[in-house]
Formats: structure tokens, C-alpha cells, sequence
């Protein structure tokens, strides 16, 4: 198989509310696209010259579309954008807040198969066309909804309340501890949140303080142990990465020493209902035992291991799933994860920092988007393009996105040829 | 590349009406899934076999399950139905009517680069859980819903109804000559249906005289000069075939000889808006230029013509669509599809047979399985399995499926190795 490139790419401001702006999905889109094809020198022309010859293609990412604007049929849309996009083949992937993941693994196969040389992968989505309750009520339809969302006020905060309850039952943690354990992982995404020009949350207050006082009017308790702190937020925009094949590094005389290529891919559906997961994983040492395979086959398909990974990128819609993604990351043993939460590990200047984008809580949660957003960051860390969240020897990096309670998982390893094994 | 065969599959019987028998999605999947698993021999034990060395995966298409059953997170669902899918990876691939293809063309792709040797391809549809006006306004998402659905009572069969007047203004057509032609088709492909055991049509009546007729109380028009006999009806229903790789063959111990390959294909996207796309086609020979595209990039990629193809499975939505794709696949000059109509040719018995399954008119449309069911037709058809409406010389088959109004557009052909040229 040949090897698939990372050019590069781009990502909105998660700050904005584009509603508010009055600005529709074809602005997103606009904006999105015009700054990832001029960050990668890829001119209209170009692209109309790759489709004449059928080598590129549009791959989406979103979840509900349908429900926040009351749109489906989401691969065309790039034509109203700029009729450079007339005939380019285009198509829209989902699963739930995995949706950007299930994009990027179909144009990474595309052009690894050699049907396309170049893929622009666009994940989004626009949450900030309803409250937050309605908002709240559509996300339940990540869950199978006629058992786990409707008349649920908020399901999802609820359902990763239970995998932080199910998480101290199945290790015997103390609960304050693991309580205070969170509390650090939210607000390591709200630090590093704040080097991150692009990140939703990087003029919010946060402290480590106010993240482990809960139940009070200032964090409120949203689903069982988490309150407001534990919880990524709700947030509109899109990321996009261009992905191209050898060929076309070669045709256009770039040096494939300057870019990342896809080192190693995992995907994995879990039992779809949470009482079904935990009922399944009773005998394993892993509390979400299918989120660890995808990892696995992750660093079995890159000949890598954990060692070999300087920094992650991970899902944590909530605290609780941070949490779990340490030891499935193989970076402590399932029920030591604690270890490093305490001793600076997962910090930004720690040896294995995990979000230095500032994550989901952090940067922001765009829920179709964040897989694509992921893939960026990793791309920009390896590159060394990352700016003022840059972290230190960044060399290969892996990324771990989640769609509903860890019903679809899906993992990367970026990183550049250099330094593959 | 790899080649990529088919093993067979299975399709729910297009009368049922799933709402009214109390039964739900997971009762959908289960029936295609169990059918489709013991037609191609394939045991639960053999699936998590596969599984565990990570060599099968489920391709989900479906349109809009968020507006009709309140759901989305579509690829999960098959651990409902069977524990042996725990693990899995799935996901759902969306272009509207298309939906089935970009499932199709997910698991084709990663059967060919090597990653999965066998992969269950779902297409399914519940839309009877709603009235007919609030489904129109449902499908008016497979459209730029803000300039061409909100609003609008029944915008497809008016998009449709725009086509056929476009036609008859390109082409200088006598409007009678051409809406009797449109009749003859809806005409055949109700006498199709009545031969196809799953068919929703097969015991309804049609007659050419009825389809001329329109707009009286029995035809009432429902977009421009299109009549109910010119359109697709509200379906429910599932469609599943299995693909699978060559090394699968060999290690099940199968003949190769038996079972049909993946021979070509095409997929494009058209501008969104149908004035878009009539405007941009205005000085081209082809009303739909990325439609008859596609057919000649699925004829390229086989390296066969028009000459080789024996049968198709056509998207006849509506007859108007199905009276264009005449000359896109290349049966006649653009502009004298009536020819085609008018001659037999397109007949059951003709020799160039289009929809011998009765098509969406005759066997029926439940949208994201239209594509996954043309594919099992053509399965059908060539491995001598159609029964009732098995066609003479069934050696090579292509499908056209088309997303909105043809704003995706999907193209395969399927066909014995033993006719590859």
C-alpha cells in the first residue's frame, strides 16, 4: 500500500457563533476550505485539473446536520462554495462526535488504493442554532435514543457520569481522589485551551479550584459525579486536512520529507448500549474494552507502542473519558491511571502530554468536526507548526475519537516518514 | 488491485409496512442480516473468527433515520442484533437516495486496499413511520433545503418535474410524444415489479393507458407535467450484500468461477441547485453532464462500453430521471432516448433491458437501500439467481444511483471474471 500524505489544512475560530454572525454552512464551508487550500498552494486551478484526470475527491464528516439546520445530503454542499467543485466526487460519513474520523478513513483508503491523489477531508458542524437543552435532546440520537435519550434531559453527561461511577467500582478508586484526578484533566484542557489561538475556551475562567468544587451554582452537577467543568461545550466549526498520495508529492515537486504521512489506523464498534459495555467488559482489565483494541490495532498496523508515541490527542467530551483513554493508550495500566494524572505526565511538559490543543474541553467540541480537528493538530505538531502550543520533540503523535458512549472508536498515529519504523 | 467479489445477499420484501407489524429497526437489520448470512454461507462463528483478526467490518447506508425513527449513530446498531457484530467496526455513509453506494464504495475500497476481506454492506429505510407530506418535507433535505425544500409541498417530484421540461425544451421534443414515452417507462417497470417476489408494486395496477392519463382523480399530477404513475412510492425496507476479497476465496475454499466481480465505477457530484445544473449543462449535449460522466469513468475504469453491458438497474425515481439515463449510459445519442422507449429496446425482453427488478417505480424506494439493492439485482442477474425475472445473458450489469437531484451520482458495474475483458 502506498503511503498517504498530510499537506496540511486549517480550522475555524471555535469562538464563533455563526449564527450570530448570520453567516450560514456555505460561509463555514467557504472559510474552511479557501484557508486549508491556501495553506497547502492549492489553486482552483489545480483542483479543476485533478478532476478533469478524476483524482480528487470531498470527503465530510458530520453527525447531525438534520437536527441543527435542517440539512442532509451533505456532500454537494462545496459546490455552492465555488464551482471548482462541479463534478469533484463527494460524499458525507457519520458516526456521531466519530463522524470526522469515519471521513478521514475512507479518504485515507481512497488514496492509499490509489482511486484519488488528493482528499480534502472536512469535518463540522454547527451546534449554535438551538439551546442547549434542544441541542442536548438531538445529541441523544448518538445513543440509541428510544432507551437512552428521549425524555433524558442532557443523556450524554449522564451516560459518562456512569463510566466515571463504573470507573471507581471496577479499580476501587476513591471517589475523591478520582474526583480531584478530573478536576486535573479538565483543567490541563483549559491551560493548554489558552495557548491555542483557534480554541473555544481560551478567555474562560478555570482553575483547578473551581473545577473540583461541584454542585454549586458556578459548576453545576450535569450527570451523576460530573458537573459543567467535566464537560466539553457546546461549539460551531469545522476543520479540514488535504491528504495526498506519493504521486502527487512527486507531480508537484514537494519533498516528502516536509510531510506527515498516516502511520498506523484503528476502528472498533463496541456493544452500543453502556449496560451492554460494562456488562461485557466485567471480566477485563480494561473498563471499555474495544476502545483499547482500536488502539492496539493502531500501534500493531504502525509497527509502534506506546514509546513510540511523544503526544495524543484524545476525545474527552468529558473528563471521564480522558481518564479511560490513559491506561488505552497504554500509558499506565488500566486502574493506575491515576499515577499519571498526579505526577505531570499527561501535562503539557509532561513526557507523554495529552491534548496540548487543549482537547475537546479546551479547544472545543464541534461534534461532526473534531476528528478532522484532531488530525490537524497532529499535523501541526509534528510539523513543528503548532506556534504557541507547540510541545518539544514531537515526532509521532496518535489521536483517539469517540463517537456516542465509545460505540464507534477510532485512532491514528501521525507522524513524519523520518521517523517511522 | 485487488479484485473484489460479491457473495450474494439479501433484500426485505418492499409490501411491509414495519410500523404496522410493531416492529423496529433492529428488527430490520436482523431479518436482511440473517438472510443475507445464510445465503452466503456465512456462519456467527465465522464472523468472530474474521473478527478477531480484524478482517470484517458493516458499510451502513441510510439517508435520514434522524427524521423518520428519531435516530442517528447509525453503525452501532448491528450489536443489537447479534453479539458476534460486538467489535465490528461500522459506520454510516450518507448521499441521500445515494446512500447505499457510498457504502458500497466504502467497503469496496477497503476490500481492494487489503484492510477487510469481507464486508456486509446495509441499505435500509424506514419511511412509513410518517404521512406522505411530512416525508416529502423530509426528502426536501436531499436538496438545498433553504432555496429548493422549505416550503415546498413534495420538492422532489418538482425537481423531477423540472427535468422532464427541461428535456423537452433541449431537445425540441413534442411534449405528448415525450410524456407517453414517460408512461411506457413507468409502464415496464410496473410489469417488471410483477415478476419480482419482494417487489412493493407487484400486486398493485398499472397500466400504459393509466400512466398516460394524468391529472384525474386515480393520477393526480404532483409536479409539473409528472403524475403519482411517473413516481417512486414511500418504501420500507433493507437491502445487504456481502463483499468479499480474493483471499477469502481461497481460504473459504470457494470457486472463484462462481461468484461475481466489482467491475467498475464512477462517482461525481453535480452542482447542488437544479438551476446550477441546468445552467452549467446549457451548451453540453447532456442535460446531466456529471451523470453521463460518471457512466463513461465506470466504463473507463472496466474498460468495457455500452456494447458490453447486457442489463442495468437504473435510479427511476421518477420516469423522467430514467428516460435521461437512456443516453447517459450511452443506449442511444443524447436526445433520442425515445428511440430506446419506443423500440423495445429497454423491454424486459429487449436488448438492452433497464430495471428488469421493476426498479424504484416497480419494486420500490426505500432511499439508503436503493443503491445496496441495485447491487444485489445485479448479483442476481448475473449469477443466473433472479428467478422470475431473470433476464437471457446476464453476463455484465451496470447501476446508476443517483443522490438529490442527480447531485451524487454513483455508478458500478458487476459481472462474472469470466467476462472481463
Amino acid at each position: 500500500m502506498k503511503d498517504v500524505y498530510i499537506l496540511g489544512g486549517a480550522q475555524t475560530d471555535f469562538v464563533r457563533n455563526w449564527k450570530k454572525e448570520g453567516k450560514n454552512v456555505i460561509a463555514l464551508l467557504k472559510e474552511v476550505t479557501d484557508d486549508a487550500l491556501k495553506n497547502t498552494n492549492i489553486t482552483k486551478t489545480k483542483i479543476k485539473e485533478l478532476n478533469t484526470k478524476n483524482k480528487i475527491a470531498i470527503f465530510i464528516g458530520n453527525f447531525a446536520a438534520e437536527y441543527y439546520i435542517n440539512q442532509g445530503h451533505l456532500g454537494p454542499l462545496l459546490t455552492e462554495v465555488n464551482p471548482c467543485f462541479y463534478g469533484v466526487p463527494s460524499a458525507r460519513y457519520e458516526a456521531a462526535c466519530a463522524s470526522g474520523s469515519v471521513a478521514l478513513d475512507a479518504a485515507i483508503t481512497k488514496i492509499k488504493s490509489g482511486d484519488y491523489d488528493l482528499a480534502i477531508v472536512i469535518g463540522w458542524e454547527l451546534m449554535k442554532t438551538v439551546d442547549s437543552k434542544v441541542g442536548g435532546d438531538f445529541l441523544g440520537r448518538a445513543a440509541i435514543y428510544e432507551k437512552e435519550g428521549k425524555g433524558v434531559e442532557f443523556p450524554f453527561p449522564k451516560l459518562f457520569g456512569r463510566l466515571a461511577e463504573e470507573t471507581v467500582k471496577k479499580y476501587n478508586l476513591d471517589q475523591e481522589r478520582y474526583l480531584k484526578n478530573l478536576a486535573t484533566i479538565s483543567n490541563i484542557n483549559y491551560r493548554n485551551g489558552k495557548r491555542n489561538p483557534n480554541a473555544q475556551t481560551r478567555e474562560w475562567f478555570m482553575s483547578e479550584k473551581q473545577a473540583n468544587t461541584r454542585g454549586v451554582e458556578t459548576n453545576e452537577l450535569v450527570g451523576g459525579l460530573l458537573a459543567i467543568s467535566d464537560c466539553s461545550q457546546v461549539t460551531d466549526g469545522a476543520a479540514c486536512v488535504v491528504l495526498s498520495s506519493e504521486d502527487y508529492i512527486k507531480e508537484e515537486k514537494l519533498d516528502s520529507k516536509d510531510y506527515p504521512i498516516i502511520k498506523g489506523w484503528g476502528h472498533r464498534d463496541a456493544p452500543y448500549l453502556f449496560d451492554n459495555k460494562i456488562a461485557e467488559s466485567k471480566d477485563n482489565k480494561y473498563i471499555l474494552p474495544w476502545t483499547r483494541q482500536t488502539v492496539e490495532d493502531c500501534y500493531q498496523r504502525a509497527n509502534m507502542t506506546v514509546d513510540d508515541i511523544d503526544f495524543f490527542e484524545t476525545h474527552d467530551c468529558f473528563t471521564s473519558s480522558e481518564y479511560m483513554a490513559i491506561s488505552a493508550f497504554g500509558i499506565t495500566e488500566p486502574g493506575k491511571e491515576y499515577e499519571a494524572v498526579e505526577n505531570g505526565t499527561i501535562d503539557f511538559n509532561g513526557s507523554k502530554p495529552i491534548n496540548p490543543s487543549g482537547g475537546l474541553i479546551g479547544c472545543g467540541h464541534p461534534v461532526g468536526a473534531s476528528g478532522v480537528r484532531m488530525m490537524l493538530d497532529l499535523y501541526k505538531q509534528v510539523t513543528n507548526k503548532a506556534g504557541e502550543y507547540q510541545i518539544k520533540n514531537a515526532r509521532n503523535g496518535m489521536m483517539l475519537n469517540l463517537g456516542g458512549s465509545a460505540s464507534t472508536n477510532y485512532c491514528f498515529i501521525v507522524g513524519m516518514k523520518l521517523w517511522k519504523k
